[in-house]
């Protein structure tokens, strides 16, 4: 794949990397992006769950001052590294020559890059007004155009498996869970509709297959607690609307 | 420009890239970035001005949907493509055997990434408000706090150049024309007083030692247009403080 000096160089680098913790929440999605990149790199690693309603008290001041999760530790040269598309990064960059999770292709890892950037500012800029202040599901579906309009005509965002899926893929996951079991701020009844609607229409083929394809690998398989989160939304949506009806 | 003996893997990928052009806007530091970067890569590149204000008909439909620069388009492979720090990294992969700018070391590379998500982070949550709202130009202390935490003592962001400084500047340079000509929506005389500070307390000494390195380097001296900012920055802050007093 690389000419043989970048091949050692990166292997080199990789032994340099001993032992790999991270720190992860299994409701969120940045931080699933990292385990997701994590399993596909066969790179060992210790994952530690970090409870977000009850921080432990070193988690700011020795592992990551934002108080976020993902943060990573690759000992023994880097003490903690945050912001989940950084590590995604890095776990390719160390992994790229035992297991490749980028392109080698310039071209393609730009196609990459430009996915991530591209689905992720359109979703996040309405998914978040959905679940938490009760806009109508239907918003979510500009983006979800953007994501089929980008996406090869099978297979993953650029071809094989990479980051670029990676940092995806959680956010639709989650999506699904919330819409499915109608747990949101939204109206009552409108979010199933939208999943209905999603499983069924021929115009959303696109988006089944690739869900249907990331979903199905193992690495999904392990980090995606889909029960977990369905409790989760449920009673966070129960709040939500009863605060809603109290202000109404 | 290019080396000649192109062996490996990057310097393939660099030949089947046969013209680069770039769609840049002089106003824009997310334009700036990618300017900066090809300036540093040395790669042969064409640039076309786009004026913001008026922008031609032929630009959505036929460059960047989203309408916006930095746009790059290399032929022959590569139509389009957008979003400055994707294109900052293809750059990066592009030059990566005849001028690196990244360094080859996954965790320095990880620090790069690290510093332009922190570092943009921190200073975009603010600088918006600062300029076209007029909020308190003391605003942007904290983030210069956290730049300067992130440099190492002397040198750049990760030791040498790189896209990691070319990602950060255009702001600062632009922050810096604001504050020295007072030319925002923030109250007349607070910039220049800002900018005073900046200038003198030993607490920004770091700063200033950071921001004479890049901007000493060719690279910026041949991309940024001061002159024409301060004229830009003067007439509109202009206009944005007559707004105020006719609200007030």
């Amino acid at each position: 794949m690389f000419a043989p000096h970048r091949t050692n160089f990166f292997e080199s680098q990789t032994k340099m990397v001993e032992q790999i913790t991270l720190y992860s929440a299994k409701v969120c999605p940045w931080a699933h992006r990292t385990e997701l990149a994590l399993k596909e790199s066969g790179l060992p690693y210790k994952r530690y769950e970090i409870d977000l309603a009850n921080k432990p008290e070193w988690y700011a001041p020795k592992v990551n001052p934002a108080s976020k999760v993902p943060a990573l530790a690759a000992l023994p040269r880097l003490r903690k590294l945050a912001e989940s598309y950084v590590l995604l990064e890095f776990i390719a960059d160390l992994s790229a020559s035992t297991k490749p999770l980028l392109p080698s292709d310039p071209i393609a890892r730009a196609k990459a890059r430009f996915f991530v950037e591209t689905v992720i500012s359109k979703w996040g800029s309405v998914w978040y007004g959905i679940q938490n202040r009760g806009d109508d599901p239907s918003g979510i579906l500009p983006a979800i155009e953007v994501l089929q309009n980008l996406l090869p005509a099978e297979g993953y965002a650029v071809g094989d498996w990479s980051i670029a899926d990676a940092a995806v893929t959680p956010f639709i996951a989650r999506a699904f869970v919330s819409l499915k079991n109608d747990a949101g701020a939204y109206a009552e009844g409108s979010g199933k509709k939208l999943y209905e609607t999603l499983q069924s229409d021929p115009k959303y083929a696109r988006l089944r297959q690739y869900y249907a394809d990331v979903s199905g690998r193992d690495s999904f398989k392990e980090t995606f607690f889909e029960d977990y989160l369905a409790e989760r939304y449920i009673e966070r949506a129960g709040t939500l609307r009863a605060e809603k009806k109290a202000k109404a």
